[in-house]
């Protein structure tokens, strides 16, 4: 491993060599040079094939080294056996990073092949990202180099997958909740560039607003240099992480999958608790956690309170927040003679705060006031079941102009109950940053795992 | 609480009246008449209202007495304190039942109004559902007594809610993600049938195949019945409950949301474990288990095996089999050596059994069919990760076809993942009896809790 910086080709090259275009739909090398194109890059595209003239409207070179420009990313889809030769052309040619896709090395014992071409790119200072993955993504420049779905949405989110089948289907499912990343990197079998090293080039990159990262396991002999150098990263970024391979079946999977050392999972949670990771148990948590730090600010207090128009939402999420450590505030007396004036007579100003199920935009917008006011307040669950009397994109429309108008900065998290109005409603709340989920139990579980931030954050500052 | 033969008017009523009928679109008395109609409840319906002589089309009554019918179930609608006269004429008119939707009684201090009118439906052998509910559904006859969404999906699950807003908001989330329901009964106050009472009622009808319960509590010295009844119940059909107020909190909240007693979890946990109740710990998890008692048989043996197309996702799915008592099964070398004759050279033929990425239908239903005939094996999870080389939906109608050609009878769970296809994907899986989820810990969860109902009938029925 060696340091990020030079990484940093990987968010703003100038050119772009995809080695193995293709001009048959479906094939990888066609799927990459389409999804460059189709996704906006600006710097140059230069697919190259020896047997054509043209890709996808653009001119096609021989080779990498006939191309008459620098090439900053050679992306590479030829068949395992070529790739080699492709490296050295790659490395003559100066390319900063090899993005290798092409599968067949050690994930099918050919540990061999593998460590030849880490070793002619290491000959040449260059880097390699894989082999045996899908690609690389970085929305801000618009470079979409894989061959998944094109239409990857904007956001901060940075997800790192050492998983290539379950990443490439996950880039899908970002894209049909509108979950916004910054960027995604197929890790492969990590012959060169590692989990770490991507991470902390995240952890430099201004758009990125938090690493999620699908893990299998780290190296042998790696835990500490992971311990000391993730540490730097979460001091600068949020990082979530679903690990993989828990279970001892699990573990041996992981084994036969990608090579890496799993199990212990003991290990592998006091490790994530020293380097101030966030641990995801499942895909939804993982992006839900995310997608929370994305959008709202890291909590400046514990304090929370919850809104709801309905009871049985409210006691759900006090259940949620007590189990997983978010304190909800004890009104004061001052406190609930305010919220009192928000509500209907029959509703209640205690914590969850209950607009009823009467409430209206009014309502909310000013129970949402009294809490944005109120200096002991740090923290704001927004809950709300679909009634009749109360449209939900209305309410979703009205808390994005408050929030907006009034600059709050406490952090807050949604959950909108109901069918299809409610969820288009949830969007227009995750399109103007504020996090909305399905169900209370999600909404709050991130706003515990945002504390636990900005716990860990307190913990680091009061220790240097 | 009485038993449940008398409810029984509630799934085959021959007619509804509905007391608080309004012209005004957006009322509760209108709502509640335009769902009876629309949803296509073929028995009489019977507006009341002393103010018009028709509704939607129907002709109106001024009070229960002069409908020139038999009444089965009064739907009430009218202002709190005209119905202790209503639940009165009810009674003299003969109606079975009377579904008091009206709030303002117990639940804002109004015990001495609730009381009432349990007195006077006593009197005539009236039984009342409510109040301070939105009503009920039962789908096989086509009744959509309630003010909420319309086109509830029918299915096999019956829900019982005791949150309204809560419920009614859920009601349009089974409906948006295609939730099959038999039932929906809005419990409210329970100031006379209680959650036990509708639990025996579903218990015995055959359209419902699984009973899911948002519970808050349930009442003082009733813990014992509870447990007695309810355990009579989970004999003929799965149980499964979210109970809310399980924090100190939360059972506060709870205590001024219904007036239940709450709290003493660990004594909520104890009582459904001798009644053979499953736990669900979120509304997300609530409707998953359910979803899948609803569409599978209970398993018949607790071998497993997982067949997936990609590795990352076959781990999560082991991760979650280990960790929630899922027995994969140590497949035979003679089960190896079919398995692999369905897969590329590279695949794996352990369990996980692994189609690789390259996997197409061909590869899944050979897999399928070595699965379904090995008589080790048990349950089946399949996974499916987004693939270039393999439409979802393609797969969800091979699969679905194989099983219904074949009549397999194995407990089937699946998880895809992936975009808007997918989605659509899982949705054709729901359709056809093949419960499906978006990642695969969900559907390998699910599995467990239907692995504790088949060990808990086990159990039951050895000690008899």
């Amino acid at each position: 491993m060696s340091d990020a910086s030079s990484l940093k080709v990987f968010l703003n090259p100038r050119s772009i060599a995809v080695i193995g275009a293709s001009r048959t739909p479906g094939k990888i090398g066609y799927e990459v040079v389409k999804n460059l194109i189709n996704y906006g890059y600006k710097g140059k595209i230069y697919p190259v094939n020896p047997n054509a003239t043209e890709v996808l409207g653009l001119k096609a070179y021989p080779s990498v080294l006939s191309i008459p420009d620098e090439v900053d990313v050679a992306v590479v889809t030829v068949p395992a056996q070529l790739v080699p030769q492709v490296i050295e052309e790659s490395g003559r040619k100066g390319v900063k990073v090899a993005v290798v896709i092409t599968a067949g090395f050690s994930e099918v014992g050919n540990v061999e092949l593998e460590e030849k071409i880490v070793k002619i790119a290491r000959s040449y200072g260059m880097r390699i990202l894989g082999p045996n993955i899908f690609g690389y993504v970085y929305t801000p420049a618009n470079i979409n180099a894989t061959f998944g779905p094109t239409e990857v949405v904007k956001g901060g989110i940075g997800f790192i997958t050492q998983s290539g089948a379950l990443g490439i289907a996950l880039m899908g499912w970002t894209i049909l909740h509108e979950i916004g990343l910054s960027a995604i990197f197929s890790m492969g079998n990590m012959a060169d560039i590692d989990v770490v090293e991507v991470s902390e080039l995240l952890a430099e990159d201004p758009y990125t607003k938090v690493v999620a990262i699908y893990l299998e396991g780290i190296k042998p002999g790696k835990g500490r240099e992971f311990i000391e150098r993730m540490s730097k990263v979460t001091q600068k970024k949020p990082v979530v992480v679903i690990k993989a391979g828990v279970s001892e079946r699990g573990a041996k999977a992981v084994a036969s999958h990608t090579g890496s050392l799993a199990g212990a999972d003991a290990l592998y949670e006091a490790a994530f608790k020293q380097a101030g990771i966030i641990r995801a148990r499942t895909l939804l948590e993982l992006f839900n956690i995310a997608r929370g730090f994305a959008l709202q600010p890291v909590p400046k207090g514990e304090n929370t309170v919850i809104i709801t128009n309905g009871g049985g939402a409210g006691v759900l999420a006090t259940d949620t927040a007590e189990l997983n450590g978010v304190k909800l505030l004890e009104p004061s007396q001052e406190l609930m003679d305010k919220f009192r004036q928000t509500m209907p007579w029959f509703g209640s100003p205690k914590n969850p705060v209950d607009l009823t199920g009467q409430a209206v935009v009014d309502n909310y917008i000013k129970a949402l006031k009294v809490a944005v006011e109120a200096p002991e307040i740090d923290n704001i669950v927004i809950i709300y079941c679909r009634t009749a009397v109360l449209d939900p994109m209305e309410l979703a429309k009205a808390i994005v102009e408050f929030y907006k108008e009034n600059n709050v900065t406490k952090t807050t998290v949604v959950s909108m109950i109901g069918g299809a109005d409610v969820e288009q409603a949830i969007k227009h709340l995750n399109r103007n940053s504020i996090p909305a989920y399905p169900t209370p139990e999600e909404a709050v579980f991130v706003l515990s795992r945002m504390l636990m931030y900005k716990r860990y954050l307190e913990r680091i500052k009061k220790a240097s």
